[in-house]
């Protein structure tokens, strides 16, 4: 791994609740981002950019679906 | 959590109806914008530009159908 | 409710043949967007747009497909 | 129904080979988009233009790989 | 058939191996593009273009990804 | 195979830990990419295009989460 970015906080995709699976949909988005652009300052830069675009916030709110549709699976949607 | 976002309302994908299921799916898109822009004042700005793009409104339609698809199984689709 | 767009028309995921499903997932997908844009003469203006647009419609062809595929689960496909 | 357009063609999501179900999805992404533009010249000209554009010929490829999966699923995937 | 495209290469979704299976994935892919646009001429052309647009293969990239997720489920995952 | 680019690493989707599925699940997303455009000097340059462009690597994170959730599956989500 060494200075690799780490791609699953806390190295699991169980939470103890759904709040908290969601959480972690958000940030699984936002380290595949920062694995592809690791510069946080290009990073910053675009933030900017698409957090005033909403079609750009829409396409995220996407992606945290489709990593959230995952956790929930994993936590067997917290039955 | 504190001033944060809350992702998950009511803490629970479990609804009693598809149509409470339904407007959790809405809720939840609606929150991954908030927390990729907390800003009240431009998200208002940018639900003008959006409300009124075809093909945004379609993007928005797009995430809750995903958003649901969750939802559903978690219900074990109502039957 | 009251004034509040009804999400799932008759309240429920469970329909009598594909053809039926189908048409829920059209539905469903068009009421998404009503939510989103309340206003029917908005609407009305935007379906020109988009009707006539080849993107468009194959992007509402997307979220019809996602719609679909909750609905078809949870009729266990009409087998 | 009446003039209404047919949305799943012979009424079912079972096929007899995977060459059939892949041939379904391809029907079903087609009908989507007669049921939201049923113009046949409209559609006819559109076609000569996303035909033509390397972007929307994608775009059709990923509805009818969304709508294969649920016709796959249907099929216990013919095994 | 006749002289119809091809959709399913080898008629079956089941491969012998993940290598396979992501193959099959890439080919059922082209074989949507190719239907929606028998031409081969004009995919050539096409192809140019998408092959020198970072959005382009980012996109075929998601097609890709959908159509594995079929086979892989139908594999059973190659467990 | 030959010179064919290989499409899955390993040659399976199990893996030990989430960490690894995920990153295996960002290789699946390059290779994709790889196969199409097979040229590295035009991938490089492309590179440097959509790792500035914040729809781009939304667009990328959308590949990757599709992706896992396959991997993510075929490991029982690791729990």
């Amino acid at each position: 791994m060494g200075a690799a970015v780490e791609l699953v906080p806390g190295g699991s995709l169980l939470t103890d609740t759904p709040e908290e699976g969601r959480a972690l949909a958000v940030r699984l988005a936002r380290l595949s981002v920062k694995t592809t652009q690791p510069d946080a300052e290009v990073r910053g830069r675009l933030r900017t950019v698409y957090a005033e675009n909403a079609d750009s916030l829409i396409a995220v709110a996407q992606v945290v679906a489709i990593e959230f549709a995952t956790i929930a699976a994993a936590n067997n949607y917290w039955r």
